[in-house]
């Protein structure tokens, strides 16, 4: 079975190479972009601008799938590619929480973005805090990882 | 441009059609399904079981895209189609949160799941609230709207 998807925007942000990009734009929170949704799909934004947080869904269109078992950016220990965020994913699709500050017709303006300039954008979606936020979640190998720069040499 | 995806499990659970599938998994947080990673992708699921809450990515093959601006099944009042998680997307792909109970080699135990059975799988991510959870987020026009049986005749 095949699924084909086609790009319904582009991403626009100042990281312009991976190594700039940061790992997490909750880590970076005030880092700004600009979502362009093509002219066509344009209408179905109506009242995106009812919710402070959407979801960005997106193409990691310069990663490929690698390894099933891998060093994620934030630890030194290896882990099954599906208990990652590591962006060279069996289906190459990324998602990052943004906050939605403005719109101005086909154009939002969005803060705490990790993505490549020039992302391939797929879909948006309403974050919905009833159905997304669950604190009560553990962090799993996360725990206690701090922020740190991407290792060199690591794809 | 195009973008292929490939199924890489099925998620299988007691929703055989659309109209008695939940609206949303955290609506029903004891509904529970069970999900089955390819044979050729097992390995990526080493340390998956670390986390307790899981972000289920699938296909909607059931749902074809449609108008842009619609009734969700939660309002009377139509939206964008991206201030909505109505399946009837330009990219029909699925997100929900859900509850990893118990993982058996290539077979994840799941709760608060608001999928159809045999719905195709295309990727699974840790949830991590330091990334995902932000509850400060507003709920836009959900607020307010509590959970109800999807209105007849609506698609």
């Amino acid at each position: 079975m095949e699924i084909k998807l086609t790009a319904i925007g582009i991403i626009h942000t100042d990281h312009k190479t991976k190594e700039e990009a940061p790992i997490q734009g909750a880590f970076n929170p005030d880092t700004v972009g600009t979502v362009e949704i093509f002219s066509e799909f344009a209408e179905g934004l109506k009242d995106v601008e009812l919710f402070s947080h959407i979801y960005l869904f997106y193409h990691f269109d310069r990663a490929e799938p690698g390894e099933l078992v891998r060093h994620p950016f934030l630890d030194d220990t290896p882990h099954g590619i599906f208990a990652t965020r590591h962006p060279c994913r069996p289906n190459g699709i990324g998602i990052t929480v943004v906050r939605l500050t403005e719109r101005s017709g086909n154009r939002l303006t969005v803060q705490g973005i990790d993505v490549l300039d020039g992302t391939p954008l797929l879909d948006i979606k309403p974050y919905v805090p009833r159905f997304d936020c669950h604190p009560e979640a553990s962090d799993g190998w996360f725990a206690g990882k701090a922020n740190r720069k991407k290792p060199s040499g690591r794809e």
